[in-house]
C-alpha cells in the first residue's frame, strides 16, 4: 500500500532543472581566456605544480559549432553529503551525451579510495532517472580517503588509464579540490592524458573566492536548519518558556550561521570569525549571552533563541592555548598549565575536564569537536546567572533546551537553486573537459541572476591554493574562506542584531517549496543577494 | 532590505482554506442527537459530573434557516504548542461573524491562568489576519495551569461572567479538555450561562477515539519529523558510517513513532506499546537492535536509521520496576533493592545511575523524563557489541550518532491538512455554542475523505473519559489513547519491517509541500489513511 518513493521523490525525479541560456548548444562553446595575476605567496605554490600552474581564467562565450569526440569521463564524490551532487552528475551525463551521443560516464564507488581501487559502475540513462534532484549521494557512495601517497597516485593513474579515461570530475570541498590538483599535476607529470576538474561542494560555505559565489548543497542545508530554526523561534515566543541553544554544522567557518541568522533573526547568532577578532574569551561569551538574557528577564522575556556555530571554541584564544597546552603536555598535564589555561580549564565543568584529559585523537591532541559547545555554554550561562542571582542582579528565570543541527541538512532533497545550480555545475565540468582542460575547478558565475542569465567559468585550482601549516609542515591547500567581517553579509547582520536581540523579530522561513510562487521556490542564499 | 516576514509567510497569510460543504452556511444547520451507552466503568463518572454526563453525540446537519443573537465567546490555547491553532482562532473569528456580524471573540493570555486572572485580549480580524495558517501560539501564548482548586474555578466563573461570555473554547490535550469538562460542569452546577468547549489538540496524536480521527497537529509534526528522518536516512545510506538513533517527541504513546516509521521506513522503530505487551526488558531491547546491527554488519552494512518514542522507557517492566522502587525508598535507595531491580540499575551507564539516584521531581518521583534514552540505547549496545565482538559474533563497525526531534515539529505552518482541519474545528466549536451546547468536544468526522465531505460532530467530554489513578488518587480524566497493536497502521508496520531492517528502503518524504500537485499538498497521516 504504502510505496518506497514518497509522493515529492516522484514529482522532482521529473522535473527538469532551467539551463543557463548559454549551455543550450554546447558545441558552439569557446573559452575566452585571461591570465590571472598570482601574488607573492602563489609564487611559492608554483614549484608544487610545475605542470599546472599559471594556467588562465576561463570564460565560456558563444563561438563556431565544432565536432567533438565521444568523452569517457569518471566520477566521484568526496566527503560529506551536500544537496545536489546527483544533479551535478545527471548535469555531467547530459552534457556528454549533447557533446556526442556516445559518451561514458562511469561513477567511482565509496569515495577516492574507489578510484586508487578500481571499483566503479557505469552510470547510464536509467540508473540515473531515479536520482534526479534528489539528496545525498547514495548513488555511488562518497569516503574520506584522499590520494596522496605515491602508491595511491600510481593505482589511480593506472585505473583511469585502463579504463581509458579523457576526464575525471572530482566533487568535493577544499581538500579535495587541493587533491583534484595535486592528481592533475601527477597525471600531466607522467603523460597520463586524463584530465582533472574540480567541483564546489560543501554545505560549510567556506570554499567560495572571487569566482566561486558559493558551493553547492550550503543553499539547501542553510534552509533546512532555518525553518527549524524558524519553527523553534515560534514554539519558544509561544511558550515563554525556555532559551533554546542551537548549535549548526559547519566546521570552522560560521557561514551557515550567518545565513541562518540572516534568515531567522534570533536573539543572538555568535560568529567565531568576530570572536577571534575581538579576541573573546569564553568566558567574556559567556558574559555576553548572560548580559542578553539580564536584559531580556528586565522586560519580562524568559525564553530566546541563540545560534552557535560549530566551531565556535577553536576561535576563543583562551581556549586555543589551552587545547594546545593540553595537547603538547599529555594527559596528566592539567597541573602543569600556566595560570592564565589553568583559569580557563577551571571554569570548565568536571565532565568536560575529564573528556579534555583523557580523550585524543590518533595523534595526541585534545579533540575540542567532542565537546558539545550548546550544552557548555549552557552549563556556564547557568553558572552565571546564578551568581548574578544571588547578587540580586539577574531575577529572570533561565531553562535552556539544546539542539544540535547537522545530518539533515546535508541530504535534503535540493532547493530548486541548488538543482539547477549543480545541472550548470556538471555541464561546466563536462564543457572543460571537452576543451581538454586539467587542474580547474568548475564554476558558475552570476548566480544572483535568474538562471538563464548564469555564467560558465574554469578557474585554475593552483590559482584558489595558498600555503598552510598542515601536522607541522607547510603545504598548498585551497584556501578556505572564513565569514568576512567587512562584507555586506556581516555588515547587514551587525547592523540589525541589536533589535533582534529584544524585540522578537523572528522569521519564519518554513520548509523548502519546490512548487508556486517564485518568490518562495526560487530564492537563494541571503548572504550572496546582499 | 531584509523584511521580518518570509516570502512563504507572506503566501500562507493570504491562503484561504477550504470549508467542508456542510459548512458553508452556518445558519442551515442543526445537530441530529443520538443516544450514546455508557460503560459500567462510565458511570462511576456521572457522580462527578451530574449537570453533563449522559449528554447525547451531536452530528451537524442541514436544516431550516435561523436567525441567532451575536455571541461573545473566548479562547484559550493549554499546553505545549501544535500546529494549526491560530487556525482553530481564525475559524471561530470567521465562524461567529457567520452567524452574526457583531460576534465578538476574546483571548485569554498566557494559557488557562489568563482566565483565572482575567487577562485577555479582544481578537479582531486586523489583528488575527497575520496570524492565519501560521504556526505556534504565539497571538495569545499557551501555559499549563489546571484550573482545579475551588478559588481558580470561582476566580474563572467570575471572569466569563463579567465579559459576559456566551461560550468558552478550550484548545488543548486530554487533560485540557478534562479541565473543559470540569469548567463546563463547574459553570452549569453555578448557573453561569458561559457554555464549555474542547478542541483537540496534540502533536501526540493520543487525544483520538471512535469520533475523533486525530487531534490537530499531529500532521504537521509528524511530517516535520518524518522530513528530518528521511533527510537523515539519505544521509546514512550515502555516508554508510553511522547509525543514527532518533528519538521522537510524543509523550507516553508511540503514534509519533509509528506515524514517522511509516512515512520513513526506518531500520528499525521501537513501539513502546509492543514493548509492554510482549513485557521486553531493557537488555532485551538492547539484545534487539544489537541484534540488528549484527546481521546488518553480515551484510557489510555499518549503518542504519532507528527510531526511539519519547516514551519506551516508561513501558519496559524492568525500569518500570525500578523507577518504582527507587521513587519509594528515597535517594540512598540502590542498596535497598530487590535483586531484580539491582541487576536492571547495574546496567545503567554510572551517570544515569548517578541522576537516577539525586534529581527527583517536587513529589520526590525518579524522572524517568530526564534520562535520554537515544543516550542509554546507544551507550549499552555499543556494550553489547564489544561483548559480541570479544566472542567474534560481531565483526563490523559501529558508530552512532543521536538525535531528539520535539520542538522543531510543535510550532511549524501547518501543513494544508492541519490548516484545513483547524479551520473546520473552529467552525465546529462556533456551532456547538450557537446552539448552546456545554461540555462537548468539537469534532470534524470524515477526515480521510476530501475536505468537502468532512462532517462535524459534538462529542461529550464525559463520555471520552475514563477513572484512572493520579498522585494515588482515582480520578475521571479524558481517556489517551496508546497505539492499538491490532489496529490498521501498526498491523501494516508489523508487516513491512522485516524487509525495512535490512533492505534500506528508505523513503525521502521531504519538506512539506504547500503548492503544487495534491498528491504533495493534500497528504494526510498515513496511519488514518491505511
Amino acid at each position: 500500500m504504502l510505496n518506497t518513493s514518497s509522493p515529492l521523490e516522484h514529482l522532482r525525479q521529473n522535473f527538469r532543472p532551467p539551463l543557463p541560456l548559454l549551455l543550450k548548444n554546447l558545441l558552439a562553446l569557446d573559452f575566452f581566456k585571461e591570465e590571472l595575476i598570482s601574488s607573492k605567496e602563489q609564487e611559492e605554490i608554483r614549484s608544487y605544480f610545475p605542470h599546472t600552474f599559471g594556467q588562465p581564467l576561463l570564460t565560456a562565450q558563444t563561438a563556431k559549432t565544432r565536432i567533438t569526440r565521444a568523452l569517457r569521463v569518471g566520477v566521484v564524490f568526496s566527503g560529506g553529503q551536500a544537496a545536489g551532487g546527483h544533479n551535478v552528475i545527471a548535469g555531467l551525463f547530459d552534457a556528454l551525451h549533447q557533446l556526442h551521443k556516445d559518451g561514458h560516464l562511469f561513477g567511482f564507488l565509496g569515495g577516492p579510495s574507489g578510484i586508487v581501487e578500481g571499483k566503479y559502475r557505469e552510470l547510464t540513462k536509467e540508473i540515473l532517472e531515479p536520482y534526479r534532484n534528489t539528496g545525498g549521494f547514495d548513488l555511488i557512495g562518497s569516503g574520506r580517503t584522499k590520494i596522496e601517497t605515491d602508491e595511491q597516485l600510481e593505482s589511480s593513474r593506472k585505473v583511469v588509464g585502463d579504463l581509458k579515461l579523457d576526464g575525471l570530475v572530482i566533487i568535493g570541498g577544499d581538500d579535495s579540490n587541493t587533491n583534484a590538483a595535486i592528481l592533475a599535476e601527477y597525471f600531466l607529470s607522467k603523460q597520463c592524458s586524463t584530465k582533472v576538474i574540480g567541483v564546489p561542494k560543501t554545505i560549510d560555505g567556506d570554499l567560495k573566492n572571487t569566482y566561486v559565489d558559493i558551493s553547492f548543497g550550503f543553499d539547501t542545508a542553510t534552509k533546512v536548519y532555518a525553518e527549524m530554526i524558524g519553527n523553534i523561534a515560534r514554539d519558544a515566543a509561544s511558550a515563554k518558556k525556555y532559551y533554546h541553544f542551537i548549535k549548526l554544522m559547519g566546521r570552522t567557518a560560521s557561514h551557515v550561521t550567518l545565513e541562518c541568522a540572516l534568515a531567522t533573526h534570533p536573539n543572538l547568532a555568535l560568529i567565531s570569525e568576530e570572536c577571534a577578532a575581538k579576541k573573546r574569551t569564553l568566558a567574556q561569551v559567556v558574559q555576553e549571552i548572560a548580559d542578553l538574557i539580564c536584559k531580556r528577564a528586565e522586560i519580562k522575556k524568559n525564553y530566546g533563541v541563540i545560534l552557535v556555530p560549530e566551531g565556535l571554541l577553536e576561535f576563543l584564544p583562551d581556549v586555543k592555548e589551552l587545547m594546545a597546552a593540553l595537547s603538547q603536555d599529555g594527559s596528566a598535564a592539567a597541573q602543569k598549565l600556566s595560570p592564565g589555561c589553568q583559569e580557563t580549564f577551571s571554569q570548565l565543568p568536571e565532565s568536560i575536564q575529564k573528556q579534555l584529559l583523557l580523550e585524543r585523537d590518533p595523534h595526541g591532541n585534545v579533540q575540542v569537536s567532542l565537546i558539545e559547545t550548546e550544552l557548555l555554554l549552557i552549563q556556564l550561562v547557568k553558572k552565571e546567572l546564578k551568581v548574578r542571582a544571588d547578587k540580586g542582579l539577574f531575577k529572570g528565570k533561565f531553562a535552556a533546551q539544546n539542539h544540535f543541527f547537522g545530518y539533515e541538512g546535508r541530504a535534503g532533497f535540493p532547493s530548486n537553486f541548488d538543482a539547477n545550480y549543480c545541472q550548470a555545475l556538471g555541464f561546466s565540468a563536462a564543457l572543460l573537459l571537452s576543451h581538454g582542460y586539467s587542474g580547474y575547478m568548475a564554476a558558475v558565475s552570476n548566480l544572483s541572476s535568474s538562471v538563464e542569465r548564469w555564467g560558465v567559468t574554469g578557474v585554475p585550482l593552483t590559482h584558489l591554493m595558498h600555503m598552510e601549516t598542515r601536522k607541522g609542515k607547510k603545504k598548498p591547500v585551497v584556501k578556505k574562506a572564513l565569514v568576512d567581517l567587512k562584507g555586506k553579509a556581516f555588515m547587514h547582520f551587525g547592523k540589525a542584531r541589536e533589535r533582534w536581540a529584544l524585540d522578537d523579530l523572528y522569521r519564519f522561513p518554513g520548509p523548502i517549496q519546490f512548487y508556486g510562487d517564485a518568490t518562495i521556490t526560487e530564492s537563494i542564499p541571503l548572504s550572496i543577494t546582499l
